[in-house]
């Protein structure tokens, strides 16, 4: 598996994956009904990079990388994660996020924030805590899943190890 | 004092309050060589609405409002407010939060969120304390001080009371 950044003749491949998380409104804070231009906006060119996991030929998941607050937070990268449906189960976010990390490092940042984390999304929670990812905050009802109502989200926030190559 | 919708009129006396603001880089997540444009952009165009306190035909204060999350989360709002050094200290930045409180309210948004506190503006988070915000997540040195270093940042929240008129 090869990542690396994506390209626009990726965005095919990305929306393809793209649209149905943002459909079923269970994990991402975008509108359900979004659009690829939008969505080719936020993933694409809103963020400083984004990355695509790739596998003969094939685009299985895809990871952006930003700057969460400017100025005196710029120190803080944010980033979100997208896995194919059929891909899933194989450690490809693990690895998309252990790259990000290192990635994130490589650009200077001092730390990782996941702002809007959904309490459901407890494949996400238990991820991002094995890698070390401290939970810093919860959001009372902040998260309006489609069938479980107004669910808490979380902030998970992680101190980078600032040696690349350690 | 009237509290009114903004108009591009405003902003240069809105980029007279801001400017210093993001220059002192203690208070907000903004770039502290921001542009005037890119003032213009983030707290005239970006939000869904900006509004200005006026005295006798002078703009002491400002504030906006914005979605703080789309889709799943679009019932939390975000809001900034700037105060100008000579209106300090007499209520003002009170008075805009209990106004964007309402408005928020009235746009049918369900609670109100500030993401990036800095606990060394103790005069914000206490006000934000008075009205009712809880602090429901800290973010470990998320906040590079000019003086003081890495500091933490607070994110703070209240679910409104939905009923504008009571």
């Amino acid at each position: 598996m090869q990542i690396r950044p994506a390209t626009d003749a990726d965005f095919e491949a990305i929306w393809a994956i793209f649209q149905p998380i943002a459909v079923a409104g269970e994990t991402y804070g975008y509108d359900r009904d979004i659009s690829r231009e939008q969505a080719y906006e936020l993933w694409m060119r809103g963020p400083r990079v984004t990355y695509v996991a790739e596998r003969e030929g094939e685009v299985l998941a895809t990871y952006y990388l930003k700057t969460n607050q400017a100025g005196p937070g710029n120190h803080v990268c944010n980033c979100g994660y997208m896995v194919a449906p059929a891909a899933r189960g194989q450690g490809l976010a693990s690895d998309l996020c252990r790259h990000s990390q290192q990635l994130a490092v490589s650009l200077g940042y001092r730390a990782m924030q996941f702002n809007f984390v959904a309490v459901t999304n407890t494949t996400a929670v238990k991820l991002w805590s094995k890698l070390d990812f401290q939970t810093v905050g919860r959001l009372p009802m902040a998260f309006c899943h489609p069938t479980q109502g107004y669910v808490d989200a979380l902030v998970m926030y992680k101190w980078l190890d600032c040696d690349p190559l350690s």
